[in-house]
């Protein structure tokens, strides 16, 4: 079952969503949230620890699809270039979320306690994208460059990605970063 | 002044230390820094909001430095050579501090709230840097390219300078850091 079908996970992170961005994230109750999406608030606390978690939903998944990714790389690929098939898994994952990560990014961009769980999630990403390297047999220090290349191709790329002001091709956009990245690391 | 001569700063930051090894970040209280220091409570709440910062006074000191070598950087410089000379500074500022950075890094590791602040304070760091970029004239996303690229470098640099046995030159550390980074993107 996908979590983007109408269940509960899904209306409720919506409901959540919508308002957070009419009344503001801190102004905002879970019994609120859970009356928006026709829910019980017990039903609310099932799926999400708290109003916060709601927003980040989506990161188990999206890190466990980037591990998959990378573990499942062609054997002689080098570490950026599996790192390159990952993210265009994690872009793959997100293209057509346009409106709803705009929306998402912008209530996290109000608070700096969401903020602050978003750089918590980015590390933990580079943290599992590092040891999905090194399971590959990559090198520690190796693995930890690449995974920082990786995370700040995804950062920069999804940044242009929710900027634009139409939707675009958020894996084409993160490979491009990288390939900046590199030109720029070489003083070009 | 030096923050790190025997002053009410240095004093405050050091017992904190001490005490955070002996007992935990947790069992420590202010009070008993205070204590341990010789100083009185209200004077460590003149130099430190709570006992989380006082890790962490050195932060905005080592983005200054940063942002004003950057800005002084030669004007022909590439925006990665600007960036080098940040981080030789910013590994200049930190030499000979080896064995209270692996303590105060000892602490920070044990404890997901302190780990949470060192990552924000690594975040400001990296758009403190991209600003000082821009502010050179380089295009916006070239600055977030670069200041991404040095942040990576002074993380992993500074992470072997801390992991080694014995103190190395930081600097260094760093630049090969950032070198290894562009290999590694250049998928070598």
């Amino acid at each position: 079952m996908s979590r983007w079908e109408p269940d509960a996970r899904g209306r409720l992170e919506l409901a959540a969503l919508a308002l957070y961005l009419e009344r503001g994230f801190e102004q905002t109750t879970v019994a609120q949230i859970a009356e928006r999406a026709g829910l019980a608030e017990r039903t609310f606390f099932r799926h999400y620890a708290d109003k916060r978690e709601v927003l980040f939903g989506g990161s188990a998944e999206l890190q466990t699809r980037l591990v998959t990714a990378v573990a499942e790389a062609p054997a002689e690929a080098a570490p950026i270039d599996a790192v390159k098939v990952g993210l265009d898994v994690i872009g793959g994952a997100l293209q057509g979320r346009f409106e709803h990560a705009r929306k998402r990014h912008r209530v996290i961009r109000a608070n700096p306690e969401l903020l602050e769980r978003e750089l918590i999630k980015l590390a933990a990403l580079a943290t599992a994208l590092a040891e999905a390297l090194e399971q590959r047999g990559v090198p520690q220090l190796t693995a930890n460059l690449a995974a920082e290349a990786g995370i700040a191709a995804f950062k920069i790329g999804f940044n242009r990605w929710i900027s634009a002001a139409k939707e675009q091709d958020l894996a084409l956009l993160m490979r491009d970063s990288l390939d900046e990245l590199r030109a720029v690391t070489a003083g070009q």
